[in-house]
């Protein structure tokens, strides 16, 4: 397998890129990396990181495109952008797989419209896996499409269970649409008709979800538009880290505090664990007819070998026909 | 000044609600309490309390509406209910104000049918106060209007700045749109004409707020749709006490951390007081043409005499006329 890694994107690359690609060729023996980006800084950073194998090739990309650009126009415009190049290898068919930690907006519209969409899907969706306190759970879509119809929701939905059946093995995956309330008839005029097309499909649609109840993790794929999802995950790090950095004042303002922030530092390091995003790898985006996977931006070598290993998951399980086959059977 | 309280409305009524209502009278000499409800069952309450004054009276009402009924319908049907009995009297001004606990979706529906809006006001929206890192906050709207127009957005961004002005007493309080990008030409279709309207008008704007930055409480006055703003409050509840539960859990599990535990049950005690609701009050629903409060379904004595408190502070400082002005003069 051939996986295209965005050299340059995120908050860390290429160091922390170059060093998660290494990691991932010593788990996985079957796989070739090509990493985009300038030529020699990339080939620095790869011998200073004492690799001389020939599992992981650069391929030379001069440009880079940052957060600070409008999406589309960067990848209109920069064709020779790591980001750009990884994408076309995709593309091309001479790689299986894309992984970037760079802009999310880019990434999103480098994938749809350079690598394109898979027949049926109308609209791909951004679908991370969040900790929850009773599993993980898929919030789709998270941002791609600010603007959703209900049509998109469900087939965000099928896409969700198609994930979780084949990546996380887990049958008959439970399915709901994220509203401010549980009742049918409750909420705006987009979930109101999702909810309906969702309820006559034949996913294992449990209902509204509300947003109190999503940090629980008892349902595994949610929907909603991608407003909406980029609101649910935002809020989930935002609350959090702004309990964990009161709480850490706190611990830290007098000697008897320090003491037990000392006695509990196993009881926060479990915690930070178990919701750590980095163990889930990247959010893959799904509809689109190649595997690719958003690494955070604050990415490290960890997060990107997850990433990495994400992509090898989805190749083995040959979730792109099995997208293509679900969307096939139950769009008609 | 009288005040209209539901004595039927939330988990814990009545006995909460009566035991605040005495709590209030003691703060606030000047003002009068009209309880309704059950009239034998409300009084018993009251003597039960050791209450003996004249200045909480009890009018009697003997229907209640639930949180399982169609909001609407049940305001429709119900007109011997605690909460529509609460409402005529603030419509027939007989009361200053009113206070309830009870289904947030029959309140909303219930004072804008029964009292009526604010000239001007196309949609009244509902208003908690937050408690943020660096301050309280306010998103506005939390639920009242699933679907919004731009120029509603720009209507809960005034009376938002009245609210921080008049009863928070902060001088041209900053404005916020929640929306998932920083940038101007980021969100939806609502978040972008919003984004505009604001603005080019006389407010405070700092632009885009991104969910992750809500909690620190940086920007007074958050505007954002009903769904969106509903999904905030709820998703701000709903990680905390996931956080809660789990580092309680984890911490009850050993003897070690037991002690930890107690060692550092002041910083938890500190943290939950200074993020408690209950300290803020009720959510006010603004853009309604009386003082109307919803307090937390789960409020005890002290939240519903905190409800009270912000009543008579919204009277004190003619927030009606006030919100009436700004309306009037900057939405012509």
């Amino acid at each position: 397998m051939k996986i295209a890694v965005d050299g340059m994107g995120g908050d860390y690359a290429p160091h922390s890129i170059i060093e998660g690609c290494i990691e991932a060729c010593k788990t996985h023996s079957d796989i070739e990396i090509i990493v985009t980006g300038p030529k020699e800084l990339l080939e620095k950073e790869l011998s200073s990181n004492g690799y001389s194998g020939d599992r992981i090739k650069v391929m030379d990309a001069k440009e880079i495109i940052t957060n600070n650009e409008h999406p589309v126009m960067a990848i209109r415009r920069k064709k020779d952008s790591s980001l750009y190049k990884a994408l076309e290898l995709v593309k091309n068919k001479d790689a299986d797989a894309i992984i970037s930690a760079g802009s999310t907006g880019a990434f999103l519209a480098g994938a749809t419209l350079v690598v394109g969409r898979i027949k049926g899907v109308n609209r791909p969706a951004l679908a991370p896996i969040m900790p929850g306190k009773n599993g993980p759970f898929m919030v789709i879509d998270c941002g791609a499409n600010a603007d959703c119809k209900p049509i998109n929701l469900l087939q965000f939905a099928l896409m969700g269970e198609t994930y979780f059946e084949n990546i996380l093995n887990i049958d008959n995956p439970t399915v709901g649409v994220i509203n401010i309330g549980s009742e049918e008839e409750k909420g705006n005029e987009l979930t109101k008709e999702a909810h309906k097309l969702i309820k006559d499909s034949t996913l294992n649609f449990v209902g509204n979800v509300e947003p109190r109840e999503i940090p629980e993790g008892k349902v595994n794929v949610l929907v909603c538009d991608g407003f909406v999802g980029n609101t649910v995950l935002k809020m989930y790090e935002g609350v959090a880290a702004t309990i964990f950095s009161t709480l850490k004042e706190q611990i830290m303002s007098s000697f008897r505090t320090k003491i037990g922030g000392i006695i509990l530092k196993p009881v926060f390091d479990k915690f930070k664990k178990d919701f750590d995003y980095k163990e889930y790898g990247g959010a893959a985006f799904l509809g689109v007819d190649g595997i690719c996977i958003k690494a955070h931006g604050s990415s490290d070598a960890k997060a990107i070998k997850n990433a990495i290993r994400q992509a090898v998951n989805f190749k083995q399980n040959d979730i792109l026909n099995k997208i293509r086959g679900s969307i096939e059977e139950k769009m008609v």
